[in-house]
């Protein structure tokens, strides 16, 4: 195998179709959206799958059949007026620096043999505490792209993520805007410590305004319920045990 | 020293051979297997050695002689109708993410130079406590290889192993279906604190089986009875030292 | 993108121009005096980024544009009769051993690129303890270059600093030298605990005597009182907290 | 710079050279030992430099005047019947585990430049308590070279050094004895607690019986009075510290 493979699964024909990148990160924002976007677009389709040595030397089990760690995009041909979809997600990060940056210049080079001319990085961004309302934080490779994510609703705040963004997420715009995309990072508030699914749907919620398309969040919505569940138990049981609980005790839960 | 070499060290006539994995991993069941069959199968041949630099860098000493860290393909021409063997043993896993990758296309180049197309990789499964019967689990590259396996008692059970298959036995499967291979993989459980035999001798019983050969267990059986009886003794002692015991204290002891 | 990628951002003309290195280091001396040189030569030209996947894979944000992680020469065409100045700062050392080595290399062709002769490599040398009126040590590439140094102050102390220089500093004056070029390394005595803006003055001001160039300090002045007073109060703090205090209890503070 | 490095510092003409390592390791016994042989022999004159990307990346100073990190070949014209010699030393071993291999081929390649047919790999094997009268260990890449090395006392024990012999010394073997060199490691008995002058000075006096040279060895023997006298003041100190005082409680000095 090569360092990196771009395995051809599927052609398609899409029209003016952007690429949305959804890997594991911080609170599995971006994952749980990609993956909503995949399930609720029934006409999704599997198009390429990206192998690579700096992905962890693994295979996944499903009903005693094996599948090698990778990357999938499928394609989305949407039924409205707004773009095509290039949907990519995985259940692995790079394993290493040098990986990031290759295994991003292998998703952007996938990203424009579609002619993407739009890049999207989802993600989350720690609060620290539970988040009742969750805005969208954004960034963007390119400054002539700030008005109009301003204009929905996007909150752009001096300093924050401080630290910057790290991982491919933070390469695609880094390395997206060199390519000259127009490369926006959308990043949904999040505790940190519990896998998020309200904090996906708000960034969901934003794509659909931009990309002009629709659809339905009850699955979302439900494993959203679960969590609370979930974090409201934790912190009873903390309770109990500590006397007193914050919400800066919850550890996190993938 | 290229980063990979293949040595030639013996060129065989095999017909139909089929490739079989056992390098350290858990409780050493892989391992412990094909050397168990290199033992049995008087005549086997070493036909080649793979070097590399993700090997550690090292040599072994045997009566003041050094040999450089490697693993060795051994051919048995078995006497049956059944196919040609190829054993892959060694001493090390790859130390580094990539390397597992570089060094199972090495070996998978070996198996494909004999026109093998058939790959088993063997390992163990932890089960966290010591097990009387110890069971086969399954995985395969191909779903088409999961009737023969399930009818001969190999079992396939949802979510098992957790995590997936890790390392050179993992890629195996993953590396070479992508080859085109029937790729399975035979791990033994086993309690994942012992070396132990007995896992090894469960796993060879089924390739016995898919394979039509037969070899004798008695050196197997005896090194599962000094097993047993090592871990009778740490239980005795944590039993003194702690006043209770269970299987769960034990540490590894390779 | 390539492993490391010299992007030309302008060209300018340069006369016999010196190239002088302040990456992140002890009490960020290099750094500061670097940065402080661009700041107060208000005609400094953004003239090379340099992308590396050695680098961090990071972008930074500012006023929700991102920006790949790179390090960045300015051009200073001076007023005076001495050379005209390369300045190389970024927020990042190379994450890898192997790294540290191609790194300097690219940033040495940059400067061979302007037929630069002379490099500085600046940093801080750590003491232990906060120092009045810090001196600055040298260090040189070629034995030809100690005289002028010493005649101006810069102190050679046998076997100082212990354990010699190390990251990209020490790589200029290894590799530089290998090239031919002369290559000097000045580090300002600092406590190790804290950014030495004053350390920083000491340093620039060495500079100042050997390349003919003046700038004021009335910046670093002011961020010195400021450190200054950040390490009374901790003293303080610290003599609180614990009845009797050192210096040596500070702790560093980027 | 390329990855690794060979600079030809100086030619010499010499008659059928052996090559003989010392790198830092155990008690420094092999760095001690080939030190002491360039100190010796007067008219030493140093041939090779080797830089490496997988050495730290640092320079040490010298004077004020820095150098870069490198491993060094001196050759020497022995004055007797016996052969030439070419000598390896340096301040570091390689900083991964590839590197390991690359450096140790890069060093076999300067042997074979000079028509080397004999290997030496000088270290020394920890025995976990002070030794009075070291033995030297041995092992060999080639089995015809065992009684010649027998005959002079070098001691081959079964199962020792355990876990073979790691990094360049073991590698000169295992790389050496693939290309066909006689590669030979000389271990001598040291704690495993202190650089040791003594276990240096035994593993010279096997060198010298085999290769027909004679040196001094006060410079040696004073600086192993110099050991034993550190030795037993840290016993001294522990004694007063715990009590009670063994060998094993010494920690490494350096």
């Amino acid at each position: 195998m090569d360092d990196i493979e771009i395995e051809a699964v599927a052609e398609v024909d899409l029209s003016d179709p952007v690429f949305i990148e959804g890997l594991p990160g911080v609170g599995n924002v971006g994952k749980l959206a990609v993956e909503h976007l995949i399930e609720e677009f029934e006409e999704a389709t599997l198009v390429r799958r990206i192998y690579a040595d700096v992905f962890p030397p693994q295979v996944s089990i499903d009903e005693g059949v094996t599948e090698l760690t990778h990357a999938a995009v499928h394609a989305v041909e949407t039924p409205g007026e707004g773009p095509d979809l290039l949907l990519l997600t995985g259940d692995h990060q790079a394993q290493s620096n040098e990986g990031h940056y290759h295994l991003t210049d292998a998703f952007l080079d996938v990203a424009e043999e579609f002619d993407v001319e739009q890049v999207f990085a989802l993600g989350g961004v720690p609060t620290g505490e539970l988040v009742d309302e969750p805005s969208v934080l954004g960034a963007v490779a390119n400054e002539t792209q700030l008005d109009e994510l301003e204009d929905i609703g996007v909150e752009f705040r001096e300093g924050e993520p401080a630290g910057g963004i790290v991982g491919v997420s933070g390469l695609l715009l880094g390395l997206g805007g060199r390519r000259g995309l127009d490369a926006t990072c959308l990043m949904g508030e999040t505790s940190g410590y519990l896998v998020d699914p309200q904090s996906a749907q708000v960034v969901i919620e934003v794509l659909q305004d931009l990309l002009d398309f629709s659809v339905d969040f009850e699955t979302l919505e439900e494993r959203a319920e679960e969590m609370k569940e979930v974090a409201a138990k934790i912190q009873e049981m903390q309770q109990q045990q500590q006397g007193i609980a914050s919400d800066d005790d919850l550890r996190y839960i993938g």
